[in-house]
């Protein structure tokens, strides 16, 4: 079953190197000629912007994703499907992308396509939870050496974590720049501060832990 | 020859997850503007709907095609073009996608759409049912724990599940809504419901159903 | 070293996966609407048979390149440049289908379009041809069981075989169609028969043809 | 841990592997009917110098970062972003390729997409050095038998390697087609001579060494 999990993965990280690398194709060849290139280029700035924001987000979900299947060991049905749930979220970003780039210096469509934007990562974000409470819920399908009741308990944290992604919906009222700026922030942080799951052998969680402090 | 199949199963697995991925390519930003951006997003709701079923169809393909090639050891020449066959028709699923997608709300042409999305599957049903065939004739490509004759036993099974196919056809010259959401309907089942392929060693057959329907 | 050989492969496998995949791309939606969409999906039938001919072509560039690296244990830095072009020359063949698709009914500009498909066909089995004779050359990669001189004998009927290129671009300049029927041809030629790389030891041998043979 | 490292170079391959197979998507058809086809595909050359030089400059990129991660068996997080920021600096570069092609015979806005062109591969360079510096500054994350104090021996040679393409920027403000031509000899330079990362065993250095040299 080992394997099982190893195509899991395999097919999952095609899908996303696959949208991250697609990302780009929202961004056109600018139509001006001569010296009004420079002007041509830069004011696709809101593409360059909600470029990079987009594949800071993609890569942290990968890595997330990365995280969780490390400690599986076994598949069965629904996480098969919660899992194609997931990549079938993660797909649609390249084009929540476009929308905001397009409309993000628009006054009057801007906020539309930021709540567009912003309620996209709130549901990967219940898609990826929903998959995290199926993995934790009885725990059979986790490596022998995960702390199955200390993974349940970071529930309640993945939970709270993902709280910042409705607010940005709110912030999206308000301004659509701000709020690239606060999901480029969120991905920052998210990066930066994981949360660990636990393995039953002390000694093997330090080791990694400090591996990925590192 | 185990890795003969490994290097098979990446292959295929790129070429699921590429087009798993450029579905949604099919949708495209709304050149709509301001408050109109809305009335924009809305009106493109054909080609929400039919990537979500095609994500859905080409996902269950993928995992029916995982299935079979986890129960392989051997490749011959006659598998690996039938393999292609497969990922031919799969590969043309966003084309068709896209036909139904933008013709789903026209009058006139939204049924000759819908007939050609669902001959597209009845297509597919027939490529994997051949390579099914094949490699259940003689059994020879087989690990050694299949029940070979089990295996050869189930075509039947699968060759009347496929019959649903045929019959979405016929449904698309009354209404294209209503075959994509037969489509739906068709996916969640067989995603839900698939045909074992029996073992040989009775116990390791229980114990990797049980993991499967859990 | 091993894992040297994987990674080629896997990256290898990767862009023909990708550029067999992005095939469907150059067939677009027809703008037809109505009871006319039969007519615009007729219509489009240069851009079916050329997508056929190109996948099917690709697949047995796939399998061919699948064949040599089985038989590699080794790599060096010029066979990692040759592979290179092989894989540039491969990515280039979406393009040439489209020009081919797009032309083929133009009275004036099939033939040229044609001219360009065959070429490109005869680039590639140049580039083909020189990364067997790097492989062959001297034999230093492959693996311990291949029988190098057998393996450097086959260079001629390689080279012989590729004469079929040449010929279609000589073809080209009467049909278009016809040009496109003798690239199908070919491609189900190479197939079925495929130049097996002879093994050291007869016995290892026998078996391994006759798993590809059956 | 050693699998940690696995999947990251899957996903970075998966990434330079679609990364160099869009780059194709940027040459279209030409709209050119008839005879004056012939007409239509020489005028695209620029589109075909910039595809080689990209092709080739990715595929060195993939080389070089092949090769740092065969001597890594351990992974960090800032390992994981560095890796991140790489690939997204990477996936820019089709993008850059288009506009440059696409502005290549327009005497005013040549030279600017060719400081875009050239810049971009500047920033390319600092990230893999932060990269390369991350990794040899502790030497934590090598394999048992890399030479970690000849490893950081290499960071001088490697940066002073990189001061061509700040060069190429400067060129770019003379001659747009010159900068090309630069961009396409330096891509081959990097190909011939790798700067090896020693080892600690001498006997499997030279082994190592002989093997890339031949």
């Amino acid at each position: 079953m080992e394997s099982e999990t190893g195509r899991i993965e395999a097919f999952s990280d095609g899908v996303f190197a696959i949208v991250i690398t697609i990302l780009v194709l929202e961004i056109k060849v600018p139509h001006e000629k001569g010296t009004e290139l420079w002007h041509g280029l830069w004011e696709q700035w809101p593409h360059y912007a909600a470029y990079v924001v987009s594949f800071l987000i993609i890569g942290v979900m990968w890595v997330n994703h990365h995280t969780i299947f490390v400690h599986l060991s076994r598949v069965d049905r629904p996480l098969l499907f919660l899992n194609l749930l997931v990549l079938m979220v993660v797909s649609v970003i390249p084009w929540t992308t476009s929308v905001l780039a397009e409309n993000l210096t628009d006054p009057d469509s801007a906020n539309i396509a930021a709540i567009l934007y912003s309620s996209w990562t709130v549901v990967y974000a219940l898609a990826f939870l929903s998959l995290w409470w199926h993995v934790t819920r009885v725990g059979h399908l986790f490596h022998d050496k995960v702390d199955k009741d200390g993974a349940r308990a970071t529930r309640l944290r993945f939970g709270l974590g993902a709280i910042a992604y409705p607010c940005t919906v709110v912030l999206s009222l308000f301004s659509a720049p701000l709020t690239l700026v606060a999901h480029f922030l969120i991905a920052i942080y998210y990066a930066a501060n994981q949360i660990p799951i636990p393995l039953v052998i002390e000694e093997e969680r330090l080791a990694s832990e400090s591996d990925l402090r590192k």
